[in-house]
Order: C-alpha cells, then structure tokens, then sequence
C-alpha cells in the first residue's frame, strides 16, 4: 500500500508502530483524523507529549500517580499491611475495579520471561522486598497472570522473601462465574476439582 | 475503569475517540507508548499536526498529494480521458494496488447518506460534473460501494451528466474470487446468474 502523501505515509507508520493495529487500521484512522479542525488536532498531538512529561510512578509501589505518592498508597484508610503484587497498571485498575479489595499494591511491570529477555533486575522486586523486609507488611497476595511466566515470577519472589515470617496468598483459581462447563480447558477443570471448595449458601 | 494520572486519563480520552477504539485498548495503547524515550513520544506526537499543516488535497481529483496536483493526474502516462469516481482516497489505494487500472480518479469524498445527513453539496459532486463538461473525458467508471447509498449517489450524479454523450460504467458486480459459492449471498448470486458473462479460456 504506497500512500502518495509523505505526511501522511510518515502518521501511517506512527500509529502502525502501535501493538495490535496494522497499516490498514491505522490509515482508517488518519483518515478521521484529517477531518478534524487544526485545534482538535493540537490537543490530540499535545497529549502525548504532556503525559510523557507530566507522568509519575508512585514511588512506593510503581503505579501511574499524579504525586510523587499515588492516591493508593497515601490513602489513610486502606490496609498497608496487605500488599498485591501484580504485573502491570493495568491489573490494578481491573482490581479497583471490583471494589472489593482495601490493601495496597506493588506493579512489578512484567514478568520474568527469558524469552522476551526479561529478567529479575528488569522488574521493580528490589522496591517489593525492601517494602516487605520492612516489616510493616503481614500478608502478600500473587495477582500474577496464571501463566508459566507468572508462575515463575510467584516463585522467585517467594524464595527471597519466604524467611520473613508474613503470610502469602495467590488469586484463586478455577472455572469462571457465569461460564459453561464443558468450554472450559482441562487443567484448570482439573484444578478445579482438586482444590473444591466448601459449598456457602 | 478510573484512571489515577490525569494526563494518562487525557490521553486515553484522545485515543478513544478514534473510531472502533475502545477505552481499554486506548489504555493498552498508551502504556506502550510510556515506555518509549521522549524523542520518540515527540516524533510520534509532531507526526499529526505535521500531517495536518502540510497535507494537500489534489485540486483536480481531490487525492491527498505533497502536490497541488497529485501524481496520478500529473503522469502523463495515465489514461486522462476515464474516469474512476470513488468514495474515498482508501479506495483509490485499492485499485492503485491491483495495478491494472490505468486512467485517472475523482474521490468524491463519501457518498449521499441522508442518514447521516451528507448529501451531494456535502460532496465534491460539482468539481466532477465540471471536469466531465470539460468535455475531455471519454469514461466514467463508477467505483462506489455496492450499497444503497453508493447506488443513489451513482444515480444522481448520473441524471446530472446523462445528456453529456460519454461512456459510463460500473465495477462488475458478482461472486468473489476465491470464495466458496454455498456462502454468496442470495442478492450477489442471483445477480450473477442474471448477468452472466461469456466464459473464456
């Protein structure tokens, strides 16, 4: 597909660098985009540019934060002895989302996968065992994806930190609510079976 | 899902609102986009309202150019006496693609959608009826979306030059190539007996 504009070729291959979204896709929108007065197109552009600027990590626990402390971590009223250690900010947000968790959290910003050439100094653990050594903390709960990375990632961190005397817990895991039965794969089935819990009316 | 740094929750806001993208791919989007360097974030950013100052619209088919005139109307190895009226500058990329067409193009920029409130001032209608009075075309090859809208528009620009004596023709309409007969649909399949071509070896 050679576009006949430079400009525009040179937006294309922008937003084409993107995960997930191919020339096709990105030159459908370049199109929209086109259609837009000269201020839109500012304040679209300006976007990026100021929240590679603005942006800040909490430095307690690494999460996208407006302060130097996010609004988790520098919240009175949740739990800080209980941390959830997860992958990326994303999973904190679908987290919060359910409203039903009070403790603070720690984004690790990946997994260890020695595929991808990710290793244990490329992910903010240091942060997490210094947070835990601490002592301020009595529960870590896994929030890793159920994956062989996060697995590996679960056990890493388990074995440095499993002579401090703190209590530690995974997400459980086992046949989504509101699934049918027979799609689900057969290990987690299995898993399912094996770790039964009581039935609670 | 609410975000905890207003200038990430700006620029999920600006992504979103592109057509077909969703707040959570938008967020997907951008935390990639965070881990690039500044430069790249300002490459990426400057590419929009560069591409919005220095864009320019052929004058003469209203193809997107570095030009005022685009290449395909200033190659004077092109057919310059037919036609092809299309929707849109994607479709002109389309045929330009297949390489065997070998006239000219009129993007018409949409076609006649009283739904969506377009009709034909909406269009650049009056810029192909004066090229086509201009009386050095021979062909007009309408190249719309075989869509009730596509039609109308085929339709009215059609009764306005239908006293000007040139030839006027439509994309063969018909099963597509490669695709399995069991699964045309019924309007495309019975057109395509009814207008039956003559086989060739």
């Amino acid at each position: 597909m050679k576009i006949p504009a430079k400009h525009i070729e040179n937006t294309v291959d922008q937003i084409a660098s993107l995960p997930g979204i191919g020339r096709k896709t990105a030159l459908r929108l370049v199109l929209q985009l086109l259609n837009r007065s000269e201020s839109e197109i500012h304040d679209f552009s300006s976007a990026f540019t100021q929240m590679k600027e603005h942006v800040l990590f909490c430095s307690n626990c690494g999460n996208i934060s407006d302060t130097p402390i996010c609004g988790i971590c520098s919240n009175e009223n949740r739990d800080h002895s209980t941390v959830c250690v997860v992958e990326d900010i994303r999973d904190v947000l679908a987290i919060e989302g359910t409203q039903s968790y009070k403790g603070i959290y720690h984004v690790l910003g990946g997994v260890i996968s020695p595929m991808d050439g990710i290793g244990p100094s490329d992910l903010n653990i240091d942060l997490l065992i210094n947070r835990i050594a601490s002592g301020k903390i009595s529960e870590v709960i896994f929030a890793l994806s159920p994956t062989m990375e996060g697995d590996t990632t679960n056990f890493y961190i388990y074995k440095k930190i499993k002579n401090i005397s703190i209590e530690f817990s995974t997400l459980s895991r086992g046949v989504a609510i509101g699934s049918e039965l027979q799609y689900a794969d057969d290990v987690t089935l299995s898993r399912s079976i094996v770790n039964r819990q009581p039935f609670v009316l």
